[in-house]
């Protein structure tokens, strides 16, 4: 008897589920229903296809629907939208063409994703006013840019993706403002950072913004200004990126329980309060592995490591989903910037941590090799166990050394263990302590003080 | 009282121990002996000082004597050879200048490093044929190109210092020849990514020979040809460089225990057989964090954190010195090459492991965007335990990936819970999968099956 394996949504969790399950088990019946007419696609990918470096939207696009039909044998049907999830009957309602029909499974996996939020603005609809969240939306933001050739950008929004779509608007030849109601961007960084990525932005001829609320847009057809608490500025195109939201409307309906964060609670082995139905991905929380508690971090790779051990699991042989370290880098222009763990200490307090933390500069490479830039490392760390709790790193070349940092983490390494891992070091790539060890040295210090 | 704590040696081990011992304990007097005339330099700049890619010799020096002796009050006595150590009298025998004196110790670190090994060649002693050790060398080597401007030359050696040298003179012009006697370049790097600097050495035109003893040069005054067992090439310049021998002839004079490695046997602390002498650096072993046994890896990081722990120490607040992992990474021309850990299967038998390993190659970056380069990672992990036991890195851009795995085994992790770690992510940076994290997905598979 072959088992049916359904999964709502052919995005990152649910392709890499359907594959994997193949893979292991290539008799199982595996069935994914996509709303869209894409699947697989680099949603990070979107904003460089504006900026031009990308040149076809369809190189974002990593296994191709006729890929996944044909060398993968997945029975992927797109136009297909589930409107139904009914766990009692163990049966999922979808919709497709013209046809209404019921499909048993054994195992569901709802993959469901999120959405760019829209705040209540005036005059979301006009013309040249844009979110960024999936194809159809990148392509029309070019189009629009090639078709209109606008002048002035308004991005409301410091989170990634604005950033990235202010690099994007200004290498097409755009003068970019951005709007922050916070005090600053990529709040999730932490302060530190925050600072040395506003220095480059404005360097880099970025209007920036902060602390100013955006209550909507003007015009009369198209956007033409973007609306403040006290005046206007003009504007050709905006887009706003405001965050995400969990999709997770569907699942709520069908009585699958929701956490703390929004988004659908699941267990180590990504199940649900329904023990055959499963959820990954950007709908989904994650557990935490510094804090242990569940977290809501909607990133491609822990869609991709869940939905894969999730499909490994259906098959009969459990795999964990593994955690999240909420570990993330952005290019903003020149500069790479990156996050792990918790990184300011009022969260660190907040989840019960007594939280010291370092800030310290360093060349990435060794001080007389040329063409070496500055580091910017902060380091954050429990007093009492002495464990390395986040942390971030910002520079123009060697912001991925935050993977040592995530790894400390993970690892549940104490600040000194970290500063006597033994990491690479010769001058074209390193001063002899690397960066993210002089900030373990600085802080293991700091900790020996208190 | 202040205790007078003794060095030999003014280099990476020796200094790191000065200015830490002073820093803790300012009224510590903190005599060093250092035969040369400099200090605290940075040997792994030599060969791009030979480039040209670093202008002035000085630049490779981090700290001045003039520094040390006035900013960190660091008795610090360059000329002056410590020629006896004797542990019953707690003194050391010093020559300096005409004088010849004996200075009593509390603390003594032997720091005396490692000397380049000089094969039983003939023509060692022809002009134009050097080793490349310390900075007089490195100077001499400059000279001699500027000076002679030769055509030609013999790289003896395929370890790091051979590959940067071959890079650095092809830089300056010349036709390079490179000689290994053992079948592959970078012999403790692994044949997988040997092959891959063999291929892009000859894509850059170096003319390798592997497999080829060398007997030695022949000339008149200068060096014209390498010779080989049956044959003769030409050769205006040679560079000797086929590894370091530690300097312990001072130490094992004085009765202190040498380890099998043939380096100076020390315990966590630095400590060796007599309690208040210790030993750090070039010249000393270090404990392995693979294997746990004592290993003999000369490089730079382990000698500054040796001695940087050891100068604490002293001060009566114990600290230990931390292990290696071998951790090391080299520039050969475009390349970035990386290693750590127990990197071949026949090693990790010799040490008791019951190895498996795989090879893949993905690119830097995100598929699609732009200018990713290739890596090549291999991992080695242990059947049993299923621990990480080491690795490589290689390619254009990313070889401080290399990173990650160290963290993996210094950490104790299994391959499942590096594949498991969340590693940073964005196109310009990664592809979703971290190349490192693909190596241990698939290692983990092999792990599975077997």
């Amino acid at each position: 008897m072959s088992d049916t394996f359904v999964i709502v949504g052919g995005d990152a969790a649910g392709m890499s589920a359907a594959s994997k399950a193949k893979r292991e088990n290539p008799e199982m019946d595996v069935i994914v229903f996509e709303k869209g007419e894409w699947v697989s696609y680099a949603a990070c990918g979107m904003p460089y296809y504006v900026k031009g470096a990308v040149e076809n939207l369809s190189d974002l696009v990593t296994v191709t629907p006729e890929q996944f039909r044909d060398e993968r044998d997945i029975d992927l049907r797109t136009g297909h939208e589930v409107v139904e999830i009914n766990p009692g009957a163990e049966t999922v309602t979808v919709e497709g063409g013209s046809e209404r029909v019921e499909q048993s499974y054994d195992h569901l996996l709802v993959g469901t994703g999120a959405t760019a939020v829209e705040p209540p603005f005036d005059g979301l609809g006009l013309d040249g006013v844009f979110t960024i969240h999936d194809l159809p939306e990148a392509e029309a933001i070019e189009d629009y840019v090639t078709e209109y050739s606008p002048d002035s950008a308004a991005i409301v929004g410091g989170g990634y993706v604005g950033i990235e779509m202010a690099e994007a608007l200004s290498e097409r030849g755009l003068d970019v403002s951005l709007y922050e109601t916070l005090p600053h961007v990529l709040q999730p960084f932490g302060d530190t950072l925050a600072d040395v990525v506003e220095e480059h932005l404005q360097t880099q001829g970025v209007d920036l913004h902060l602390d100013t609320a955006v209550s909507g847009f003007d015009g009369r057809e198209a956007v033409e200004h973007v609306v403040l608490e006290d005046n206007a500025h003009a504007a050709d195109i905006a887009i706003v990126g405001v965050g995400v939201t969990p999709n997770t409307g569907l699942a709520a309906q069908a009585g699958i329980e929701l956490g703390d964060t929004g988004a659908i609670a699941t267990d180590e082995y990504g199940r649900t309060n329904y023990e055959n139905v499963y959820a990954a991905g950007d709908c989904a929380e994650a557990r935490h592995v510094v804090t242990g508690e569940p977290a809501h971090v909607p990133l491609a790779l822990t869609a991709n490591r869940a939905g894969r051990a999730i499909g490994q699991t259906v098959t009969g042989d459990p795999e964990p989903v593994g955690g999240t370290a909420g570990t993330a880098i952005v290019k903003a222009f020149e500069l790479g910037a990156a996050r792990t763990g918790i990184v300011d200490e009022e969260r660190a307090r907040a989840v019960g941590f007594d939280p010291v933390s370092v800030s310290i500069s360093a060349p990435s490479r060794a001080h007389y090799y040329p063409d070496g830039e500055e580091l910017t490392v902060t380091l954050l760390a429990d007093c009492e166990s002495e464990l390395v709790l986040g942390g971030t790193v910002v520079g123009r070349e060697g912001a991925k050394r935050i993977d040592t940092i995530a790894m400390a983490l993970t690892a549940g390494l104490t600040v000194s263990e970290l500063r006597d891992s033994d990491l690479a070091y010769a001058p074209p790539f390193s001063p002899v302590w690397d960066p993210v060890l002089t900030a373990a040295k600085v802080l293991d210090g700091k900790l020996g003080e208190s």
